[in-house]
């Protein structure tokens, strides 16, 4: 493993650190966190340091170009004696395709899986072991060179951060569906985790809360007809007992909960269609019955029902409040494997090697 | 006017900067930095501080989902006693658009016009005074809070940082068609001066440069045929004496130096058209010669005449190398305004009230 420098502060910080009770999402803040700098073409040092703020140049390119990817993952301890990470292997992979999007440079494999596991051995105590609830881990990346040309930087901090969390959206959501603005453009950067999508959504996702909705599903920027996603979510649908999901079309978000569901889809000798799935028809079906379910899903939400599908006619498309027999499948067999009590038989689970820990 | 806060250290900052020979473009920061922070539903006191690191808590929204704008804006002091800043409020109206667009709060006049006085009043020293120079002013906006979830932050910065720059781009510029990508969607943020659009046109910027051109030519996202702009420069076109540039569209950004460069070529008495502009027209017009000057302009490169236009298929549109008639005449009118020579007849440039003075 690379050498990695932990703060004279980390000890004090682990120590100083109490749970409440209530957690929320991603608003706990664990107390360490992990830094590895890029600079003259190499990454350096990583260092474990007390969770505290940042020192940013007011001209780094972060904070002017939004030169920013994140990633989301967590690690479970349910049902287990000591703390695992769900495939972190994929969180890296599409990490780095967010970098190569931004003109930033890849991030080494070791240094990737040496940061979510450090931060997780040393929480482990901090891990929430209710169903549902785990650390929530927060891997980002940004241009730290202070320079106000429009270039990407040549310096970079890759961090992770985390957070003890409760599932993002428990019970159902009622979806609003968005028909003007669009969250990336073709051609833009829809398929990857960068900053910018999530700020060119919030408008939107104002929007939908004042209307009483809790989620925008967004349609292809381009044609307008075809369903993408909600905003850090995949969207799926139930017809006749077959699962469908929009075919990732370059401006969706390739997600890792969204492919774990397919595969255990699959396995349950469930059919499942990746297709371009037009909202009008969606909307056609769910009122004539045809299809019985709808719901989103993602790291942070896991797999949360949708009861109401809106549109901006005022028009409004209802599916049962709970989760449907599909949804309920897949979320069971999901919360199985990551929290410990189902075979890992995808061999989704990966454990923290020892010498991560203090 | 608002109280504002001086830092003790702000005399020893102006004391100890230096001058370099070679200025560039917002490579060198002025030595002073003026912050006004939002919290609890208002703005707080403001304050004028060395320039120097910010601390930023990592899980700020502006590190994660992008929230943060910026505009650009020049003070003068050419062939002036005192500075003068160039229409500062089509700035101010054109940052609140900005932070509307990402659910941000508004800055009142009165922060925007002490800020950007105060930081061109203390650095009046280093302001340069050749043809071209001039103190390059960065207001800046993004969210503070420290919340994983993706939603507005309810605290913000504005700061205003400064640097002594040469014109962006000097010399005429050969430009890239860019037929695949998108800078910004429909509905989505290419109307407002968002972080988001810079870091999404990287890519296209960084292949631009590889293929030995200096810009890249964006159209229109979705019927990908009609012309928007180059990074961060509006687009025009000389055609039979009369002058062209894409209408504004709702992706393309409302350019001060457009505005400007629009009236000045009505005083002068050119007919101007701000039209849907087709780029396959346009490459033809080229080749047959109707189509005699092309050239981008902005606040940091003013008036950069276009020698070449490159299509995707390997296809060169050359103009002439040295700006046009039209081009030469209004980067002068412009340049004659905003350096203190000519009469400000549209009453476009804004002196520093005294009392922003050390």
């Amino acid at each position: 493993m690379r050498s990695i420098h932990v703060d004279t502060g980390v000890a004090d910080a682990l120590a100083a650190f109490e749970m409440p009770q209530r957690l929320g999402f991603g608003v706990l803040m664990a107390p360490v966190m992990y830094r590895c700098q890029y600079q003259d073409g190499r990454w350096w040092d990583a260092e474990l340091m007390p969770y505290g703020p940042l020192q940013i140049d007011p001209a780094a390119k972060v904070l002017h170009y939004a030169q920013e990817i994140f990633e989301g993952l967590k690690a479970y301890r349910v049902d287990r004696d000591r703390a695992a990470l769900f495939r972190p292997q994929m969180n890296w992979e599409r990490m780095n395709l967010s970098a190569r999007r931004l003109c930033m440079p890849d991030i080494p494999r070791d240094i990737f899986m040496q940061a979510v596991q450090t931060v997780t051995a040393y929480c482990e105590d901090f891990i929430p072991r209710n169903s549902g609830q785990s650390l929530y881990l927060r891997p980002f990346m940004f241009g730290t060179q202070p320079d106000l040309s429009v270039a990407a930087a040549n310096s970079y901090s890759f961090l992770v951060i985390a957070s003890p969390s409760e599932v993002y959206h428990s019970g159902s959501m009622r979806v609003l569906v968005e028909r003007n603005d669009s969250r990336a453009a073709v051609g833009g950067t829809g398929a990857e985790k960068v900053g910018g999508n999530y700020a060119a959504s919030l408008q939107s996702v104002q929007a939908t809360l004042a209307k009483g909705f809790d989620q925008t599903l967004w349609l292809h920027p381009s044609d307008r007809r075809h369903i993408e996603e909600l905003s850090g979510m995949n969207f799926f649908a139930v017809m006749e007992g077959e699962l469908h999901t929009p075919a990732l079309s370059g401006s969706i978000l390739p997600g890792v909960t969204r492919d774990s569901l397919i595969q255990l889809a699959r396995a349950l000798d469930i059919t499942v269609h990746e297709r371009p799935m037009d909202i009008d028809d969606l909307l056609a079906l769910i009122k004539s019955g045809t299809c019985t379910e709808a719901f989103a899903c993602g790291t942070a939400t896991i797999v949360s029902p949708i009861s109401v599908l809106g549109d901006a006619d005022g028009q409004v498309y209802e599916l049962p409040d709970t989760p449907g027999p599909v949804a309920r499948q897949l979320r069971q067999a999901l919360l199985d494997i990551q929290e410990g009590r189902g075979s890992d038989r995808f061999d989704w689970m990966s454990p923290i090697p020892p010498e991560c820990y203090p």
